[in-house]
């Protein structure tokens, strides 16, 4: 009875990577901990960059000053 | 002290179906625990179909292929 | 496909108040929304009274000045 | 490694606002508890009036009613 | 900004296999988003079996019948 | 009616620190949202560092290498 929350960034996720991560980690799971995947729940929730503080400066600010959150930066 | 949590799709659910999530869930916790419905809060959270996965599939793409949560199926 | 978290102060819920809950909400939600059971999951997560902050102060203070929650006082 | 989420009702909570939540509640946190704040994530999630529930009543039902959440009625 | 939370039933879930779910969560979302691993928390939750309820009924009560999550089965 | 959950890893943060941040968040949100604090409630959790996954790794590993989450190294 495995259920995970995601929450990113809203910024620009598409609906195929939001399977890609569906599907990647339900598989993770299942293979993992040896469990049904029809018992395996995944919600995504995309929050605004006003809503998300980091270092506490909100990550809308943080992108008005060029910080990304991108690994190949 | 009860905090209840409500994730469910977003698939119309009406404004009289919340209340009666809301009404019921308080009259059950405070009931069950003997609780004060004064400190009773009850959050409902409509998750897009995109955003939610099962058994490794988007819900989205569950729907599409006629596949419903309901249970009169 | 719905999910509900239940938070409550760790104050001697017994298990079969617990199977009443989860009992209780499941036949609500699957009622009042139409859904299968079979997707619906409650989770119950009891709270350390020094964890749980009510007004400012921690509910175990609160006890401590016999300040309860219950709806009978 | 703090993360904390902050749920509200959505009444026009401002993006000042919410830069003050997230400055505040990172500078106590990284202040008691010795954290350092670029470990330290706040989410803020507003929440429709018909989806919080509070005493058995949705407060857009208590916001009709003249019924407020601020301390200063 | 990513942030990801892991329920799952506390049944023997091992030390290695947590490490195995955070590292592929944390590859899998730092790949498919293009985020900064050192942005990325996962926070795993075991639940006890009293506490997870399925379809109406604790998952305590599914295993005394038998009845488990496994997906060889 | 605002609902705050802190998440933090279990790392010996004692009962008044606990209440410094319940009484510290409480008043931040009252001030800054002019909100009655009779329905502002706050919730700690600690997580156990096998079970928080910081940059792909078990913060009881990164512990173990003598990296710490101080702000004060």
């Amino acid at each position: 009875m495995p259920y995970v929350k995601i929450e990113v960034t809203r910024e620009g996720v598409t609906r195929e990577q939001k399977q890609q991560l569906i599907a990647g980690i339900t598989h993770l799971i299942t293979d993992v901990l040896d469990k049904d995947p029809s018992l395996t729940h995944v919600v995504i929730q995309e929050i605004e960059l006003d809503d998300w503080g980091f270092a506490g400066e909100q990550v809308s600010v943080l992108r008005e000053k060029g910080i990304t959150a991108q690994k190949n930066k």
